[in-house]
């Protein structure tokens, strides 16, 4: 038998699924990448193909395991991580009823908004930790019960897109701990389905998945299954976790006071707590991973999108391209832009707000302010909006010692400086992006048995970029920012009076 | 004797001064327009040299008479406009100690907030109708005293602009009740200079000019003085009032109900009144005409020079250079801005906040606003400003039925159909744009008994442009006003709190 040094972790995501295999210490192997299309007919909807994904994650599996020329009987296991919320109906026999409703599916905003009415939010986010939202399949359910009856009691199972690639693979329905705890189904304090969450949607609980841990360990594959799916037969499966935790894990953010902020097209901010812990005004999550390990944190929606409006609707700028020019132009303006503050909530917001009328503003022009401070501003805005997300979760895991700064928006070292700045807390990248895939291999090795602890392999990895805060911009920054927390206090009155017309 | 079938009114302006020759029945002979400059070495300061304006004033009623051909004996009288709140310092022989601060000087910055600390500012507003501002000669000569003390204890009189002219011409030192009414220092329920405001200023009532009526005859020049200063002898000089007050009655907007608005660089909305009545909130000016006519309304600081500012700092549109094709590209956005609401105070405001401290702002951005809608945000945030100045206006003098709309601003259809919709009332385009030097003209008249009330000249006008609100249009603006208004009642605690060094 030969020496079992890999592990292959599996990130199903919504714009793509992505496999790496990993040395057991740590070290790129060989990665595999698919994207499949977001099907959104209108703004509401935002759907996707479970088979497509399907055939995505078996493709890259089987190409990473061939393009790395490595024995399959070295791979230790693979473990998956994958995106949260996405709801599937299913019918008796396991065909399709739905595609995959993803979590950018908004088509139950009327239900939040009905369900808020009744006053039970709070109720459910205490045993849920999960706000009423159309992300929240919870909020899906009461959606299809409502709007389609014929196909909700038609379905026979309710699941998310893992749960339905382990039924292809393994003809069971599974569902580790961390996906369940993002349906708004799960009782958090008891890890078991919630019982008035399950009311609410209508629902008893045979028509939900088996809950398992995230070290969970699924048999190999048998010659036949392996041979039909493409993957190689004897390899382990770890059902793993979902991507938010993982990145944390994938980043090394397991450590108390080390935050892991990631800023993509929308953005999170999380860090590890050893219990539940749940934040009822700013409605963090607080996502169980293993035992004494829970990912608390809350998740943005106004990240990089807000720049990509601000290059495409907003500013026209001779000769400039790319964002790396934006960013030029911004480091030109002094920290603070000069007073003028910007409020980054163009889609609505989750954390720290989860308003749905929120919008975004700025504040503090004079005549002097140009369009380079615009751009500035923009950044700046983004930034102090997750640093709002941070101080709540301080108020759970004290004054945080390190930032772990990851996600396309956070390549430019403007950016980095500027969190490190804003946050008043140093900074630093890590030497690797793929941080979900690396986040289900270490656990994957953890279920395993081994590594004896998730830190082990995260402490170990190489040389940082690390960037500190300078004093002079930290000292502008913190001027800046209870004026920024007084005026969203005020600006929540006025949201919620423009008409509703005027709504995206 | 000839018949007597003109009359000349001046204006003597901040940027330039013109003459322009009437005939009785109101229509232009023959104008003539000289410009000058505004010294402004830094931002606080901004002076002229008075010996140039003076010299604008001879060479433009020269030119004028000279070009029209006419016989000066045809002339009824010279009438005079003239910008408000400048001061010049003159020695006892009547030679200049101080270039003429004009309105927008800055430099007294300081002790207006020295003088608000003390508490007195509306007690002061309600003996002078000035508010402590370094617009007003009072904060000017309370900054001279302090800062030049030696200067401002050798002065023999402290003089406008126009007081100036009248003096070299008539070697008198006399000043309009119009004018004295604007430099804070005049009692205007006895329209005499306030003893209140004199203490403050550290000056007794002989370092100033004589008041007199706006309607005061000073006798023709003498043969001798006629010839050194190059205009003819034999005509009437009428004193005249301030060019603010003059507009009004230039554009015939001396009709209860009827309200002038004007939109250039800054902005006014007046309207008349037959007596004095003051707001203490939003600091109103209300200044005597003559007598049972005093013009009440507020000036504005945001008016074209924001949109001045969103184009050259803020936008940049291929293609595009000037202002009737930012108009086009507002034109294509809904009355609304889709919900984004900018509120204009860029430069700090006067009415109707009178708050230094006042900054820009848009609020409401979702991801579908495009630069598009900032520019139709700006247009109609300038306007929502001005109707903030109205409301307070129609507290005294009930709801407008009509505006008469002027100024460089309001070249635009677009423009004045938004002015309609915003304020609910239809809105007026006079038939010419020398209002002011055309109401000094009306005063000329009217002080010499060629017209028997001031009405009368201002009715006999010919076409004019009418736009009528649009009740779809009414319908949002109606909804969006409260929020405006409510987004500047907050905002004002926040302003203040901007770190000093953020201030332009």
């Amino acid at each position: 038998m030969k020496a079992k040094n890999y592990v292959l972790g599996v990130d199903i995501g919504t714009t793509a699924t992505k496999s790496v295999l990993f040395s057991v210490t740590g070290s790129v192997l060989q990665q595999s990448t698919l994207n499949y299309p977001l099907s959104s007919p209108n703004p509401l909807t935002a759907e996707q193909n479970p088979e497509e994904i399907f055939i995505a994650v078996l493709q890259t599996i089987f190409s990473v395991i061939l393009e790395s020329q490595i024995d399959p009987e070295e791979i230790i296991c693979l473990s998956f991580s994958s995106a949260m919320h996405s709801l599937i109906a299913v019918d008796v026999e396991g065909n399709l009823l739905t595609q995959s409703l993803t979590w950018a599916d908004r088509r139950g905003e009327k239900w939040v908004n009905l369900l808020k009415e009744e006053g039970r939010e709070n109720e459910l986010y205490r045993l849920t930790g999960i706000p009423f939202h159309p992300m929240s399949p919870l909020i899906k359910l009461v959606w299809l019960r409502n709007e389609y009856p014929d196909l909700f009691y038609r379905a026979a199972k309710f699941i998310s897109i893992k749960e339905y690639i382990i039924f292809q693979l393994f003809d069971r329905y599974l569902i580790d701990t961390s996906l369940a705890a993002a349906t708004g189904l799960l009782n958090l304090h008891t890890l078991t389905w919630c019982e008035e969450a399950l009311n609410i949607a209508g629902i008893t609980p045979d028509r939900l998945s088996e809950i398992v841990p995230t070290t969970y360990i699924l048999p190999s594959l048998n010659r036949e299954r392996a041979i039909a799916v493409g993957i190689p037969e004897g390899i382990p499966t770890v059902i793993g976790s979902s991507d938010g935790v993982l990145a944390n894990l994938g980043v090394g953010a397991i450590y108390p006071k080390t935050i892991a902020v990631t800023i993509g097209t929308s953005g999170a901010v999380r860090t590890v707590s050893d219990r539940l812990q749940l934040d009822e005004k700013n409605k963090l999550f607080c996502y169980p991973l293993i035992e004494n390990y829970w990912i608390i944190g809350g998740a943005v929606n106004n990240g990089g999108i807000v720049m990509q409006w601000l290059k495409e609707n907003l500013i026209e700028l001779a000769g400039v391209e790319g964002y790396d020019q934006l960013n030029a132009i911004a480091q030109t303006i002094p920290a603070g832009s000069e007073g003028l503050i910007f409020h980054p909530y163009l889609t609505g917001e989750r954390a720290p707000l989860w308003d749905s009328h929120a919008r975004g503003s700025f504040f503090g022009f004079t005549l002097n302010h140009t369009k380079a401070h615009l751009i500035r501003a923009v950044l700046e805005g983004i930034i102090y909006n997750l640093s709002i997300v941070l101080l709540s979760l301080e108020k759970f895991t004290g004054k945080s010692e390190k930032i772990i700064a990851s996600g396309g928006f956070t390549r430019s070292p403007l950016l980095r400086q500027m969190l490190a700045d804003i946050v008043n807390c140093p900074v630093i990248i890590p030497d690797r992006q793929e941080s979900s895939c690396f986040g289900a291999a270490i656990l994957g090795l953890y279920a395993l048995k081994k590594i004896p602890t998730l830190e082990i392999i995260s402490t170990t990895r190489a040389k940082k970029q690390q960037y500190f805060p300078i004093p002079e911009n930290v000292a502008i920054y913190q001027k800046i920012l209870p004026i920024y927390q007084n005026l969203l206090d005020r600006f929540q009155l006025e949201w919620v009076k423009l008409p509703s017309s005027f709504e995206p």
